[in-house]
This record gives structure tokens, C-alpha cells and sequence, in this order.
């Protein structure tokens, strides 16, 4: 298994993370995640990251990495799922999610992407009168 | 990783077989998508099998076994995103998938769930009128 599959539901894309990242995987998980985004003109992306135990500093700037993308391709992106040991890590270490808004669960996180996108669409249309 | 993830999206479950199934794993994810299911009262499994490069017996019997599971749970489960080239292995095998409906992808696999989710329902409140 050398890619981790996106999956589209309505005009968000969902991605679960359920093995450990590397260098070349990151990249195909990158570049994918970019083209279906492109392709679908999704507004939202959806990372699970349940079954990860450890979030270390090279899944930190790759998630940061993807939510950067993501913006620039006018998609939001909500992580969800963290463990709470991973949480207390994270906080402990130091290490920021810049950029990463976080969910509990793939439902909640739904719920705030359907939020942000209909936010960002009242902006571009209040953009759009004032012009 | 020694679990495989299992999402709750409204009243289905959410299933994303990524990595190479070995037996403790497949205990594990049917122990695990029977207890979300009693535990959220879930009436649908989706399960994904797009990065899955091949699909074995051992992998099919699996498939089999978490239909047969969650059917009396009262879940109805649908199988999505089986590549081309499985669809035509299996069938050269010979390879049945019983008890196993199958979409092409998430969202129509959703849909799918959806209406047979409705047609349940509606099977029940007719049984219940006649009583």
C-alpha cells in the first residue's frame, strides 16, 4: 500500500491516516490530496488521525504543510480524532499546529468545516455587493 | 498501528482498509465494528477498499463475515471503491462476496446506505400496522 486514499463526500475530502508516514508517502499524500482538490473544487479537508499513537515533528509540518496548500486552493482543513496522549505530547513538546484547526471526531469535525466553508461563502458574496 | 479505524458519520460507520490484513487484525476490526455498532446504534457500515491492491480469499471471507455481522445488528453494509482490477480477479477466481453490496465510491456507497436504510424503516412501520 503505497498511497492513502482520499475519499470525497459531498464537497469535502476525507482522509484517514492509519499508517506511519514517510518521506515518499507524505509527498503522494500531498500531491494527491492537491490534485483531488483541484479536481472536485473541494472547499473542505477532513484528516482523521484516530490511529496514530505519536505525532512527531515531521507529521506536524506535513499536516501544517497540507492546511497551507489546502488554503491556497480556497479548501479549509480541520484535523480530528487526536488521542489525548498524543494532545498532552504535542503540548509538552512544544510543538504548534499552525494553521490546523482540530475537531474531536470526523462528525464534529463535519460540522465545523459545513461552518467555515458557509462563512467564507457569506465573505465572497458581501465581497462581491460591496465591489 | 495494530487497529483499524472505524468513523461514525451520522447513524453509519465508516471503514477505510488500508493496510494489509492479517488475521489478529481482522479480529480485531470485527470485534471493534460490532461494538460500535451495538454502542451507536449504527445502522450502516461503509466500508472502503480503494487502496486495496488485491482481495483474497482471506480478505473476502473477512468481508463476508463483518456483512454477516453487522446484518444482525440491524446494519446494513455496502463494500466501495474496489479497484477494476480486483473486480476482475475476482470474478476469474470465482470468488463470490456474499451478502455484500457494493457501490462505486463514498458518496454513492452512502446513498446506497441511505435507501436502505428508508426501505428498512418502512418495511418495519408496515410490520408494525399489521400487528
Amino acid at each position: 500500500m503505497d498511497r492513502i486514499p482520499i475519499l470525497k463526500m459531498g464537497d469535502c475530502l476525507l482522509v484517514t491516516i492509519q499508517v506511519d508516514m514517510h518521506d515518499q508517502l507524505a509527498v503522494s499524500l500531498q500531491e494527491d490530496l492537491t490534485d483531488q482538490i483541484a479536481k472536485h473544487a473541494a472547499r473542505g479537508v477532513l484528516i482523521d488521525i484516530s490511529s496514530l499513537e505519536i505525532v512527531d515533528s515531521f507529521i506536524g509540518r506535513m499536516l501544517a504543510n497540507i492546511a497551507a496548500m489546502s488554503r491556497v486552493l480556497d479548501a479549509q482543513t480541520v484535523l480530528t480524532g487526536m488521542q489525548p496522549a498524543v494532545a498532552i505530547t504535542l503540548v509538552e513538546l512544544g510543538m504548534t499546529l499552525p494553521g490546523i484547526r482540530t475537531a474531536l471526531n470526523v462528525e464534529r469535525g463535519m460540522e465545523l468545516l459545513r461552518g467555515y466553508i458557509q462563512k467564507d461563502d457569506e465573505l465572497q458574496e458581501n465581497d462581491g455587493s460591496e465591489e
